[in-house]
């Protein structure tokens, strides 16, 4: 929602610029009226993380604790507090950015000895309470991601605002084998064409790579999306986009064990963590393809044994509320029955072609999608 | 140096396949003439690996050790060879690619049970032990990474050759803030032309973005490679080719800590592990530009202790024939007595601008390259 180049984009950043101020002048206005200032943000424990149904995301509950300067060590925090706010609004002024990691360091340079952070738990900790006070996201602060977001490979073509001026890119025609590289902020990206009849989530860059080989992109105009692992906030914003802006089928292509169920959660439902990001960074229609465990049944795939740790995961997944349907309890308890994982890569035990030829035509022709 | 669409990378390809196909056709000979069949390859233990002065990389020394059928372990083992060359050949002639871990899964669908790999431990092994006999690398076998190789930036314009035809792109006009992603295979890249005068590959993705969004790369004419930590094969040619052919000094920006002059080391000089690989992928004339443990102490820079692993792996450093120099000596010296470590982003407490207004280049002046 941020950029520097376009008019839109900049209403944003004044947008967030003007949330943070606020921030700062109920301080003002706090001390003004001889009260102590004082700031409230919602209990971010376990136990005030509530599942909303008609979204399909994790969000905070009602409780809220206070951060109030009666104490020498709340005093201190809004004192961070207040340098911080200093520091990204002029950086939203400047139209400059900076990783959280900088922002620990240059607090060092900050005038006043005791706002200096002691680690950047503290710092990073201090921007995830802007981010769910002011209802602005890190990336509208211009903080950038320490990693990386992944690639694209696809028939869509958009424009990149960059702080070198605009970029046209379809991601086949532009973009070497390599695919196209998400940039940090994805909000920076307008989508303006596309054939894409499907997104697909992909975990592991060999498998990502199968695909493109034999041209799975271009046979079935789907936009490959590769997560690299657990995937990084850039690559699951991009994906929401996709299904929101493009009314996309968003399908998740993993390793079948407890946990890449865990990634294709992350993508869907969002994290624990980060619940006031679901809204921004979760994609609750998206669905997942497999590998499942009925899949390592049905196609006699080379397995691993589950380890201690895996059925550990399984279980713990099997009273999550994010796996309560039907469907997965079915297929974690299968898991838990034959004791065996699968990677993707073990399709090739069928042959290089039998993934694309086979498994997935199967699998969403069975889910609607082709 | 492989590719399907081009004649001379055509000639790579057939080379290779005619070197596997010539390892086969041996054993063909020795059963023909009436004795067990045998390879030869050279021993890959510590002991039997030389540093080369004149090269500046470490390859393999005289002592050779010999697979051979006359037991039924090694009988085997050359059965595995066998298919593995008939499986390697075929995918050669159809201009085809795989991943390590698909050969593995493949040999299940072997006829000879006895072929098929125990483990990847075992196939990941034997595509090396080709490699060494064969004098190919993975690569022109057609044998994809996992990891996929980091991004460049910078104004350099290049060609790929993809399986869909040929994609040129500049590495700063045609691509988003993300930059252009390295494919696994970087031997498909010709350098079209150029105005760089230096390239600097950085260890952190904070840092990589840091020089980006401040212009550095246009402002000094330098070719920004990101090498996310350890960097890939991938990463590691594509620099390699850069300093070979285009005569370019290579600049290695890294955290100031022990795992970091690692990153630098196996940019330089290569790892005992794949000795084989130096001459392909080192850049031994690639410079260390920092964190310096004297920087540290000259900027006053924001520290962390050392950790016990950190001062083991420094000592360890000190006896190991890659940091020799008196340069390295000192450096490490230095740092054993501070007993402090600096990440790159340190530089930051000094201001956004600090990195690239002033340490890069007074680094880069003194050591002759601006």
């Amino acid at each position: 929602m941020s950029d520097t180049a376009n008019s839109t984009a900049k209403t944003d950043e004044e947008r967030a610029r003007e949330r943070l101020i606020d921030l700062a002048a109920k301080f003002y206005d706090q001390f003004d009226s001889g009260d102590v200032p004082e700031m409230e943000i919602p209990t971010r424990t376990k136990s005030n993380i509530v599942f909303d149904e008609d979204a399909g995301v994790w969000v905070y509950g009602d409780r809220t604790s206070t951060r109030s300067a009666n104490s020498v060590r709340g005093a201190r925090k809004l004192l961070k507090a207040s340098y911080a706010i200093e520091f990204l609004a002029r950086q939203l002024e400047e139209g400059r950015s900076s990783t959280l990691r900088e922002l620990y360091y240059l607090s060092e340079s900050w005038e006043a000895e005791e706002a200096h952070f002691s680690d950047q738990d503290e710092s990073n900790q201090l921007i995830e309470d802007l981010e769910i006070v002011s209802g602005v996201t890190r990336e509208d602060f211009h903080m950038r991601p320490e990693e990386s977001g992944a690639t694209l490979m696809g028939p869509l073509e958009l424009r990149e605002q960059t702080r070198r001026g605009e970029r046209e890119i379809h991601c086949q025609k532009d973009v070497g084998e390599g695919g196209y590289q998400i940039p940090n902020n994805p909000d920076t990206i307008d989508f303006l064409d596309h054939d894409v009849d499907f997104v697909l989530c992909v975990e592991t860059g060999g498998m990502r790579d199968r695909l493109i080989e034999n041209g799975f992109d271009d046979d079935y105009n789907c936009l490959v999306v590769h997560l690299k692992g657990q995937p990084a906030r850039a690559t699951r914003r991009i994906t929401k986009r996709l299904h929101d802006e493009l009314d996309l089928p968003v399908m998740v292509f993993t390793d079948g064990d407890p946990w890449s169920y865990r990634i294709f959660g992350s993508v869907a439902y969002g994290s624990i963590k980060s619940a006031h990001l679901s809204e921004y960074l979760a994609t609750p229609q998206a669905r997942f393809v497999g590998i499942q465990p009925e899949d390592i049944v049905e196609y006699d795939l080379p397995t691993d044994p589950l380890a201690d740790s895996d059925v550990n995961a399984l279980e713990s997944e099997l009273s999550d509320p994010r796996f309560q349907s039907d469907y997965w309890t079915e297929q974690i308890e299968l898991q838990l029955d034959i004791e065996k994982k699968a990677e993707q890569q073990a399709l090739a035990s069928r042959g290089l072609d039998f993934v694309t030829d086979e498994y997935l035509p199967a699998r969403l022709d069975e889910m609607g999608v082709l």
